[in-house]
């Protein structure tokens, strides 16, 4: 991560919020109207419909294209991590980007089959976040650094954008930031991560607990909740999904830790996800729950919980898929083939 | 369809039902031991874990590949249609596959994306099925022609089938060969299929009582419920998936009609469709019930009732994600990356 950022503020960062662009109407209704003269019965594509208008909407264009998406992966250390709420060690974060730099991950294997273009941040992985069970996990001018770097995913000519994290202890941190955002218990929020032992998941209950005692303004405020609990990754993510919409660019989401990021935006501004889908459902618990308070059905259910980005990059395909059907299908009058009746 | 096949009975397919080839569990197992090596926490790619090892155990190959993919969609008419089952009218089958040959359907877009060889069969389009609601759809000869006739989508190269149908009525065939292979009430497997509104409904459920009081042998053998309630794209589908078995290709099978046709030689062997999975689940009421009793979960679960093969060519590019994960990760011990613990 460089520190050439230019200095934001969460003030900033609220007047962006405030200021996002809506829906593009016009674009949608263009889509709908298509959408009713596709050689099919009408609604028989499902979800594939409902993606095609979306895309429209938030690309703000009729047709939609996605030959052009993206994969970025934000990798974070985290303080929490020293706690004994992982199965691995810290360092496999770092051996891991190694792994997605020298394409041996399943990262790289599922950008390939969607043909997108991977884009892997080190956030300062040498410099772990502090431990938030001692008090907050960034100061206010890192994490909004943060955010502007994850801003910077969002480059010209990107069509879609899927979004994972990779992060040895960050779905502790998930946790705590959910509990944070949307109260409930501890133990409601934490799951096994990578697979933790019984113990294991103890410690990390007793941890997320002890982070939302330590840092009591996350209630207060989602912004704060990102800087006291969340992670490098965490606030690159909330970057990248703000600049997006601004860019016209529609999300894909991954898991756990990937949506908890996002949430922060959600408690924010409710529609601050409406340019977004949740990719798939992953196996962590938390992200069921997680999922129902900010409103979102996930695309795929595979019994997945890899992170890395891997449920948003196999989601890719099924976005193109609806994306080619709407734009490539021919219409009841252009085939002549008879309507319902 | 031509008339050149040679004659085939049900005594000749029942025997080949007798003598599938079982699964390949050297390949299995390699596909087993490797997936343990890969740079993820065990498990954590769930169903694509799954799917990775399953086609190594029915390719007899690992690492298996699915770089040659082949859709199949078989057409074929059904007398029953002059009974107003269906929202559309009979000669939409043949309007339907002319826009697959135009290249104007969903399942051709759905193809490209998948890079997957499209081959559509028309079956006797011009001479639909007697009406089941009279007596036998088919004459034996004529059934098994058919099922003969299908085999031939399985060919050299092809790593992996995915069967679809296309044919006003269908649904109500599909129905029929449920509730005699199953059993319940004809409305238990009776749904709207491409939107039929509630007087059509009436009449689907009507027909699909009469159909299997009209032809009582067919409770007693899956043979004669599809001769007797299916449809040539029935009799040509269960062809194929019988072909796939012999030549080692997996099959990902699409919606209810298509899941019907399987469940035909599940009823003559309880292992015969262990080489297929179900790509996705249909709207239609009956597909649920269907995937219960032969044990099936599908991969996606889109809200999709199109039929063509949409659901199975959708799932292609998942088990290309699957077989690619598999195939190109890197182990722990190539990557250098620390293991749990």
């Amino acid at each position: 991560m460089s520190n050439q950022q230019p200095a934001v503020t969460f003030e900033e960062i609220r007047a962006l919020v405030r200021n996002l662009p809506g829906p593009d109407l016009e674009a949608g209704t263009a889509a709908l109207q298509r959408e009713r003269q596709l050689t099919k019965p009408a609604g028989s594509l499902g979800r594939l419909e409902e993606i095609a208008q979306w895309m429209a909407t938030w690309q703000g264009q009729h047709p939609a294209e996605a030959r052009r998406p993206r994969v970025a992966v934000f990798a974070g250390n985290h303080g929490v991590a020293a706690r004994g709420v992982s199965a691995y060690p810290a360092e496999v974060t770092v051996q891991m980007v190694a792994n997605f730099q020298n394409g041996g991950a399943a990262v790289n294997q599922l950008c390939e089959v969607a043909d997108a273009d991977l884009r892997v941040y080190e956030l300062d992985l040498e410099n772990p976040t502090a431990d938030f069970t001692q008090g907050p996990a960034m100061g206010e001018e890192e994490c909004c650094r943060t955010m502007a770097y994850g801003m910077m995913a969002v480059e010209m000519g990107v069509q879609l954008l899927a979004l994972g994290e990779m992060g040895i202890a960050n779905s502790t941190s998930a946790a705590a930031l959910c509990l944070a955002l949307f109260g409930g218990e501890a133990a409601d929020w934490t799951g096994r991560g990578t697979g933790i032992d019984d113990e294991g998941l103890a410690r990390k209950i007793a941890a997320v607990e002890a982070g939302v005692v330590a840092n009591p303004q996350a209630k207060d405020d989602p912004f704060e909740a990102l800087r006291c609990l969340g992670g490098y990754e965490f606030a690159a993510i909330a970057g990248a999904i703000l600049a997006a919409r601004v860019a016209r660019v529609p999300v894909l989401l991954d898991g756990f830790a990937c949506t908890a990021a996002a949430a922060v935006l959600y408690k924010a501004d409710r529609r601050a996800l409406d340019h977004c889908m949740v990719a798939h459902r992953s196996v962590e618990p938390g992200h069921t729950r997680l999922m129902q308070a900010i409103g979102k059905e996930p695309l795929l259910d595979l019994g997945m919980r890899l992170g890395e980005g891997s449920g948003a990059a196999l989601a890719i395909n099924i976005v193109k898929s609806a994306v080619a059907c709407h734009a490539g299908m021919a219409t009841f009058a252009e085939a002549g083939v008879s309507t319902q009746g």
